[in-house]
């Protein structure tokens, strides 16, 4: 229908105006500022990172409606600039004068690349992560920020993220093939042919957004890449890859591999949580958070025993139609046997996070 | 971003290409062979009219599955043209064999309007209704396949569609606006300006597609259109209008209109129903369907006391930028004040139904 009209190149300046227009909506910073496990993981790694922010200079890059500028302004900074382009940077002016921060906080609509700011920042805050992590990068942004504002030895707030993979089951999947099965007795039509079809087309290159549930994911979560953003380039982001290696607890069937992330922030030295990070984690072992996970599915279910080996490589890197636009190619085999190799999107008309 | 890049003027050939496509992913078919009222509907609709079909040749346009025209060879069809333009074609013919009436039903792969039968038809049957009835529009074909295929005297089946409204409140709506109030408590910042902007942006010119309980509704339906699907034309399509009158039922605050519809089958006679239609209603007082209710906001919520009128007039015609698109003019009074003009359309994005 109408709606899938989107699979084209979109000119540079286009691209950005649709990304910046999608952000207007309230239900994105209703489901942010709702998901308590993200705000409260920020509201306490700004807190605990008081003493460098106190006295200090913040930028906030892409600030949505200015929730982590006034913590930083509760935390003590002397000033933030709250970098925000879309036009819910209304809003976060009202917020910040609502709660007497006006002196503090300056918002700044406009795009990071072309704001110029009339000094260096010792601090830079931002929630920029997509789903799968890198997902609309908008950490290209925080980059270009760090590199042009931070002053040398500034701290980024988060300061690390981590990738993260693990086999999982799919009994949402299983049922829903089931169905097909069962329309003969509901109606008195075979359908039972379609289950073959379904499957080819749930278990597609798609990226589905979806929780999984605790009890689907069939290993220990293998790290396969790491980002120190103190470090990481611009260039290094246009292909974050890495090797995982995951040993099945017992007999199942791998559906699919799921994907997630964890962003931590620094401890901050002599605070209540010492010199521990402060992790925002998304695994499914975790609280559910607005990102849910990666779900990447096999072409078809593997059956895998107890210390079954399910290893290879997954590679992350932006579509060619759109850098904001993510992709995932993944070598994978299983038990040594059945090497799989698929490239996965995420399908246009999903809703932003961020 | 990207996935917004949808609102342009689509040319006749790409808009039935992406229109037809978007038929070829199972979940759409899940989502209504899983609907028990449309499914159950046709079902009985057709074993009821099975009459009119013993002997006969039906044509079934837009047949997806296949499900409703091995409904009528199972009632006894002499043939069944099963017309189906998208790839899932192919899933019918194999449904057919499978129920071994494929010596009575022919899939023909094309478009409606592209097919040559052999012979007039006695009965149509299509499964044709969209979002708030006309969203898609895909009854246009139908029409098309009545005045070209359809013996004189011949069945349609359904034979009737007929439109309803209410105004109804919306306790999630109220709910949500809340949310902004008790982000203070939650996190230490005041984002009770952000109300009125979420107000703003919910209420806005989006028909919504959900489930409205049955608790929200604030008065009897008002049937405000009916549409003979033995005389209408397209020509009459491009405007179905008509005045509703509701009084409501008691103290509230009304948030929108809620528009559904009904469709119905001629009872057949002499069979288990007599001469009683069958219907399938969509309405928030039965059983929930794939189709839900159209939510259609006002600007803002107006107080309503027991017996306020509410009243106005509807105009439903296909959008400028695609004639599958549905927009809804409302002219609506509450209470002999407020006369509140408003025009409505789906989002691109929203997933399809029929």
């Amino acid at each position: 229908n109408d709606q899938h009209a989107t699979k084209r190149k979109l000119d540079k300046s286009v691209q950005d105006h649709l990304y910046f227009d999608s952000y207007a909506d309230v239900s994105i910073h209703e489901e942010m500022i709702a998901d308590s496990v993200r705000t409260d993981a920020y509201r306490l790694g700004i807190a605990r990172n008081g003493a460098a922010i106190r006295g200090k200079a913040v930028l906030d890059v892409g600030a949505g409606t200015g929730v982590l500028s006034v913590f930083c302004a509760q935390a003590g900074a002397r000033k933030v600039y709250a970098v925000e382009a879309s036009s819910i940077a209304e809003q976060a002016a009202q917020i910040v004068r609502l709660n007497a921060v006006a002196d503090r906080v300056e918002v700044i609509r406009g795009r990071l690349e072309d704001v110029e700011l009339p000094e260096p920042v010792d601090v830079i805050v931002s929630e920029w992560m997509g789903y799968a992590l890198l997902h609309e990068s908008m950490l290209n942004s925080v980059l270009v920020a760090r590199d042009r504002w931070l002053r040398p030895g500034g701290l980024m707030l988060p300061s690390r993220a981590e990738l993260f993979v693990a086999p999982v089951s799919d009994l949402v999947l299983e049922e829903r093939l089931r169905f097909w099965g069962s329309v003969k007795e509901r109606y008195g039509v075979d359908m039972s042919c379609m289950t073959d079809f379904a499957r080819r087309c749930i278990m597609n290159r798609d990226i589905a957004v979806s929780a999984v549930a605790v009890e689907d994911v069939l290993s220990h979560p293998a790290r396969f890449a790491e980002l120190d953003l103190h470090a990481v380039t611009e260039q290094e982001l246009q292909n974050v890859r890495g090797t995982f290696r995951c040993d099945c607890f017992g007999s199942a069937s791998v559906s699919a591999l799921c994907v997630w992330f964890a962003v931590s922030f620094p401890g901050g030295g002599g605070g209540g949580g010492g010199d521990k990070p402060l992790v925002l984690s998304t695994s499914p072992f975790k609280a559910e958070t607005h990102w849910k996970q990666a779900v990447l599915y096999l072409d078809e279910p593997v059956e895998v025993e107890q210390d079954t080996r399910v290893e290879g490589e997954i590679r992350m890197f932006p579509s060619e139609e759109s850098a904001r636009h993510l992709c995932i190619h993944v070598e994978c085999a299983v038990g040594g046997l059945r090497q799989q190799s698929k490239t996965f999107s995420i399908p246009d008309g999903y809703p932003d996070v961020q």
